[in-house]
């Protein structure tokens, strides 16, 4: 949305943005590749060919979100239409009207073996899908830069909005929300268990492992208030290496206490009984999305090395 | 099925036994059970009352391995003949052919959102479920002693089969070829994938990766190795200690391996394209199954405090 | 000092409280012990034994802090004088001239090889020390509840002083500062240094390890702030939680980034070159001096198991 | 020696080789410096100027083991003959003899704050030290391939003579001897003190640290044999990945099991009075000497990619 808002012509606008506004469509990007890693945009594979008047687009995009919504109807294609070019202007983005001939939702994706509701992510088909070529977004070779910029723009977005700030943040109040969560259940489940003649919360090893958890709990909370925060008044760019932290904080810390949890409930704590088994899916799946823990890792050691 | 070879009378043999040594039936134990730690057999609290010739059985059990095949046709249930005998002598074991009335699968389990193939796990709920008092097993209060005697034979019957030892090295075995596949898929995305401009088989983090995981897995193997020789040569009590290690030691490892090849995958190493999110949950439930993490530590504890 | 001023008679305040306040003289506190676990301050085994109007005191103590200052003059004694008594009852305490005969300093201990600046750690032997009745403080049966009592008003007089808080909240703010330095050491170090054609500053797990040193660093910074912001407006009760999770946390933090600073010297990082080894030696010896990492662990989960 | 006995004129031999054998002078090896990463031997400083029949010596080195000894009269030091020839060509050995003008021993060197004996450790300056050209060995730019062959024929005297195997593997296991003994001390020390009515060989803390020491230290053992075995039976060469594999493991698993050994100890064990303080500097130096972990991890991750 925010891409068509800043970079859209009249006519893209008027086709799609206006229902997208309205809530009446929804639209997925497709940029994340099965072949290559995707972390890196200049990655990318997918190809874009100029045909006369139009584009021909082949290539294979997965997690695509929101892809499987029934009311998703638009999708940006990101690809290259000169696999010549210096590395960052090879890349373009074309809008593709999801009924296009030649594209096809391949398959839903797992996540240890849950599928997401409800928009989900989809691993999708793009052969020999033809668009105009006024559906393109600027101007060829923009695409990496598109994204970029828009990365920019969202962060200004949520700042001036007054929102609490960008997903990453969002993500790691749900991470230490599972925390708390966590540590209740393994608290209630303690109190009431016996074995070998002793209730578990009075042995030495669940004490230290309620501690523990509890420890490293409060100090996930504590950078991410700190992270909201700088970002509410000093501003994203400022606040980025707090951002960094967080990131690969929270996840990581939601694996060690959810995991805690689930020892503590036996095989219960495996099954759809209690939500720990779906929290340790949505912890682990975090230290990937929003870029693995080893992006933040080297973006964090890059700011600290300058100091 | 060694239940009823070393305490199954004629009857209940001719009745039971033979079906089963020919492959025609299934059964399945009824041990498990929701509301008590499991891991400590005396706080197992189904009821089995007297009334008349019969015996009415009542609780829930769940974990029940086998109870949903086709072709399942007995469970063994444990419960509690007499709540107020002395710790030790409260529980017996009865004979409950599956489709009496008032047994009922309540349900199959997941685990991490995934069914169990081919016997699965269930719920099994037991309301009223009348069976004759031939159906005990021995006699009242036998019911713990049945079990820790069947644990013991069972050992016997795999060491002097010339098997290669009990179901808990089978495990240990099957989850250091899991880290070896691992390794193998980690090895082949990292030379295939570049990023920043580096194959990632060169960047120094995930040479670490792969050196330790080299190096736990090899520790595993060899301890699993030791193990099994023990087990073969003199046997599985004096191999306790050894066990009692490899049952802690391989989980956890494979966790460990797992894991870092599953980041290597990024988010692909989630989905069910690789079988990395499968040997997690693998990895995962064998920190509990056969006995919990704990309960071997504090053996293992025990035999070494001896020394 | 403060045992005198709350529970000196005016002849005791006379003699020893008024030449430690002006500066002239030292004391010291006899209470560890080396046969037993003194974390436990029941399980002190030295004696005083009445006899006539002395009384006579044996034990061994050590790690009794400040015995080696040249003008140490007096030591506050805790023994028992009725081994028979209710657990908490058996304790006195006695003022006990340095110079006493029968006292002897055995010998100043090491840490790690090193010895403590300027008032040191002692081994002190009390042979038949023999001392006036009057030496006794309050009265007999009363030296555990004098500990806790003074430990209680220690608490009260930081906090109305306006300082910044008790020992404890030094500690770890020392232990802050001297992971700010190792991370300022290791980082001019991985700058100044090549190896293998490439500096260490450019290497992925030198960048990694920077990266997480920052993020253990200012986690347990936040936390530290967070409970001297407590105890200043709340009060050291209500900061219990905060108190004994800083006490948990920044010792083993230090540890580790202290560790990592050291690997990044090499050899050099040992040596006193650096203050790399005298950090990790303090870092060590903090998870255990001022109550054990079992104690904080164990309190921290009792306050949490409550909530 | 296995320099000189290599590499040696019938002079040199004469000289130097014959006393050394007989046992009646020592001798050092002045390879590490301060200023470089010395694990890279290319980095090197020192310079070894040519002067009519005379090379002149400059440069600083330290971790100069043996050269403390009051025998010690022999220095083989390394340094550059021509800083502008290609990386591997630039390093040349030549005969010092201890007593040389210019050549000072600056200082013992401490590790942890402690002494080495008997030979000790030192950083040894060389300002002008003026040598006959004679005392060169082999050539000029012969000294990095000197350090390569020699280390070769180590490895192979080693083998051949039939002793256990290289320093490497000794190391190794000295210290899991250091993790049998520390066990050893905290079994009984757990099993001889109280704390809060328990003993602490019954606490559950305890029992697993006790447990999972017991599983590190045997894991470490089996590698170490196994490595052992390898060089005995198919050479150094080929047991290359396991030999990686200990100098990794064994002092990162003795630095985990001396620690539970100390913190069990309380104070004392940081003190002389039990051997683990000493266990301890030693472990964590073989994380450095011998090749730091980084180059070890780094060789294995190399042999396991070419798999």
């Amino acid at each position: 949305m925010e891409v068509l808002i800043k970079y859209g012509t009249e006519e893209q606008k008027s086709e799609w943005l206006e229902p997208l506004l309205d809530g009446k469509i929804r639209s997925c990007f497709g940029m994340t590749e099965i072949a290559v890693a995707s972390s890196d945009a200049t990655n990318i594979e997918s190809s874009i060919t100029s045909c006369g008047d139009d584009y021909v687009l082949n290539g294979r995009k997965w997690w695509t979100s929101m892809s499987l919504h029934p009311n998703c109807e638009l999708c940006i294609f990101m690809g290259k239409t000169d696999f010549s070019a210096s590395r960052h202007l090879q890349q373009s983005m074309v809008l593709v009207p999801m009924k296009s001939p030649g594209l096809k939702i391949h398959r839903a994706l797992t996540c240890y073996g849950n599928y997401d509701a409800p928009g989900g992510h989809a691993e999708v088909h793009f052969n020999d899908v033809r668009v105009p070529k006024e559906n393109l977004l600027v101007g060829e070779g923009m695409g990496f830069a598109i994204a970029q910029v828009v990365a920019k723009i969202f962060f200004e977005i949520m700042k001036n909005k007054g929102r609490l700030g960008p997903g990453r943040i969002h993500h790691c109040m749900r991470l230490i929300g599972n925390c708390e969560r966590s540590i209740e259940l393994m608290k209630d489940r303690l109190r009431s268990r016996v074995a070998f003649g002793k209730k578990l919360s009075e042995q030495g090893v669940w004490k230290e492992r309620v501690g523990l958890s509890r420890v490293e709990t409060d100090q996930a909370r504590l950078m991410t208030l700190l992270a909201a925060h700088k970002m509410d008044t000093v501003g994203a760019k400022v606040a980025a290496k707090e951002i960094a932290m967080i990131k690969i904080i929270a996840p990581n810390v939601a694996k060690t206490v959810v995991d805690r949890a689930i020892q503590a409930h036996g095989a219960a704590g495996m099954s759809s009984d209690f939500p720990l088994a779906t929290f340790m899916t949505w912890a682990r799946s975090l230290r990937l999305a929003d870029g693995p823990d080893e992006v933040h890792v080297n973006s964090l050691a890059k700011l600290e090395m300058k100091n």
